[in-house]
């Protein structure tokens, strides 16, 4: 059999008990027959309790030094997990990122993966040990000082490993048993999903689901890598992430479902910049003072001018914790614009449909735009790619937005098969 | 100027304010003009902490995992220290010991240092940086594992790095003002030492003086490797551990003194094998036996058989720690070598004194053994080096012993002048 690696969060490895409920896990899945290589988080709060900690000593502190500290939170989950398979008479041997060979740009905080030599984990292998690889981290190829992946960091390393092992399958354990149509938090009859493509992943990882970082989606589609998204507290068959051919041969005499769920994200907010002159280069020279801030907008909305005035307005969502420097750039940016004021509001939130059969279906757009009309929920913003359609709604508004649309596509639990059939008559 | 090696252990560096007071003061050397290499142990309890955690999983583990696991304890606080010492607008940049240079054999837990290739560390004083290395680590050459030096590895770590970046010193702080003539705790009127020498230095040490450790003061005196051993709460002189001829140079009238202090230790146990018949070949095979269980034995004492019976009795003292494991080892000898019985005696303190000035003097043992007598001290074990005298005593009368022996040789605060000019009379 084949090479299998497991990715485990930090509420997987929480403390001593859950630790060894993953050992004991991974043991389950060596005696199988597999070869298998653990990535890792940080226990439980830890990266958290390292900031904490370099915030008491340094406002700022410089990139090389945080990551060099958080990486230290890797480095107990990795070394415990591996004393905890040891246990249980498996031979485990941790590896850092840097001895995995997990090469980066020097981009601390934010690193990116260039390389993986993954000659150690491979002879760990070799030698009938599991090999425990902390997530999150690797080694600058340039400066060879300790980096950090940011964001899905660990996510993003399983998947790297998988591929440069040219492993079966990256299994991403979580607290959940997978992706649902919807969160259940918010639509209690939400559907578990089986199987959905690279694709429409991106997609719900980009509206907000928060289950898998777009990042590590991209790494598995350009390197065709299955994911396996399931529970580290049960044995249920998670979902499965994987190339759309393989999405549709599941179930050889359905179609796919023209949408697959209804992603929410309330961490964005959103600024107007009002009464912007309708010349050329005016709406560049507000999302180049943007990038030079280092802000990654989401959502961008111009209208059409009033023909009286020649001037629009130019709206954009982007993530609230960069609210308050967006709005210092542009405010610089007034007289040379020549824009009337800006608004900034974050008391918004996104709502999304994701689908890949949204491309062959025509009437999805009016199917969703009624049912929050008939929910009272009012639009603010509109995007849409060929595979989804966001809207921007209030704060207040996303539950209900979100029950509306679930419902509307008949989403549910009871209903699914009309959908999978393709029989709502749109 | 030249390069200064300052090392600084858990308590200076225990929490967020410690840290911010140690990064003033290597600010402060690095203004006077100095090249600034720290070596910095775990903050606080983190060490014991994370053997903590490891026990919650595993009774006995893996030493390369358990390296890999404490490891993590210096990553964190020689990255917030950098971080503190930036914010005073000095760039610091840490190092791992593996990046530092500092090659080890592959003992996990007791490993020790075969090569030091500090190349990264000569780059960043070159580039004006200060360089922050974690202590009590490196890596094995052969396996390139991660390795942990064992007790007193972050002091041996420091002298090794100046020893191989050619400093000036290396400044070992700690909570109190250097090195005295025996532990104030106990003896009130106790004095300050302001030279000593490695040999001296070394028999302190190895008589339970804790505050260096045996392995780091050898590897100083090999060297010739200056050590200031200071605190890190004060800016008085702490006491320097130099050369003899450099200890009598210092004030160039003087003697050096006979005796240097008085040491005490109760960390250890004592195990007499009674009734051992007298015979070639016994004793050997019990200390065969307790090396063979990995103990490091200290003081041993064989005495003379009693004519009627050939049968004598061998003593031993050992860490406390292994007294266990040393009794069933002994036990399974009980037969082969046809002693009678085994006694354990773990209320015991030994009480050593140490001086250079010994070898010239006569009538040293007779003034300490009388000193012993009228405090009413029962010797139970004498053993001697050429330049210090132990003996073994109960537990409860550890404190007299240390009092009697300091008054004896005139070593307190007021009574100095007279010991050093040889003026006592012996």
């Amino acid at each position: 059999m084949g090479i299998v690696v497991q990715k485990y969060g930090g509420s997987s490895v929480a403390d001593a008990t859950s630790i060894k409920r993953v050992a004991q896990r991974i043991v389950a899945t060596k005696k199988a027959g597999h070869d298998v290589v653990v990535v890792v988080s940080a226990m439980g709060d830890t990266t958290d309790d390292l900031i904490d900690l370099a915030n008491q000593v340094a406002p700022l502190p410089p990139g090389r030094e945080l990551d060099m500290l958080l990486t230290a939170g890797e480095r107990i989950s990795m070394a415990v997990l591996a004393m905890a398979i040891g246990t249980l008479g498996q031979e485990a041997r941790s590896f850092t990122g840097s001895q995995a060979g997990v090469i980066t740009d020097a981009e601390h905080g934010k690193a990116k993966i260039i390389d993986v030599t993954p000659g150690r984990i491979e002879a760990a292998l070799a030698e009938g040990a599991v090999a425990i690889v902390a997530g999150f981290q690797g080694v600058s190829q340039t400066t060879k000082d300790i980096t950090t992946l940011g964001r899905g960091g660990s996510d993003t390393t399983a998947v790297a490993l998988a591929a440069a092992l040219h492993a079966d399958v990256c299994e991403i354990y979580t607290d959940v048993d997978g992706i649902f149509t919807a969160d259940p938090r918010i639509v209690p009859d939400a559907r578990h999903i089986p199987r959905i493509s690279y694709e429409e992943m991106l997609e719900m990882a980009a509206s907000g689901a928060k289950i898998l970082h777009l990042r590590c989606v991209e790494y598995a589609r350009r390197n065709d890598i299955p994911i396996h998204v399931r529970s580290s507290f049960s044995d249920k068959t998670g979902t499965w992430v994987v190339k759309t051919e393989d999405v549709i041969q599941e179930g050889s005499t359905m179609e796919q479902a023209i949408i697959s769920g209804v992603a929410h994200d309330r961490s964005e907010s959103k600024i107007t910049v009002v009464g912007v002159p309708d010349k050329v280069g005016e709406a560049a020279a507000i999302l180049r003072a943007l990038a030079d801030a280092q802000i990654n907008i989401d959502m961008i909305v111009q209208n059409v001018s009033a023909a009286a005035t020649a001037l629009t307005d130019i709206s954009f969502t982007l993530p609230r914790a960069d609210g308050q420097t967006a709005m210092t750039a542009l405010a610089r940016l007034k007289d040379d614009v020549g824009f009337e004021r800006l608004q900034y509001d974050d008391s918004v939130g996104k709502v999304s449909i994701v689908g890949a059969g949204m491309r062959s279906s025509p009437g999805i757009t009016a199917t969703f735009f009624q049912a929050l009309a008939d929910a009272g929920v009012n639009i603010e913003m509109i995007s849409t790619s060929e595979i989804r359609i966001s809207v921007v709604v209030s704060d207040n508004q996303v539950d209900a937005a979100v029950n509306a649309a679930h419902e509307a596509f008949n989403l549910g639990t009871d209903e699914v098969e009309a959908v999978v059939y393709g029989g709502t008559g749109r």
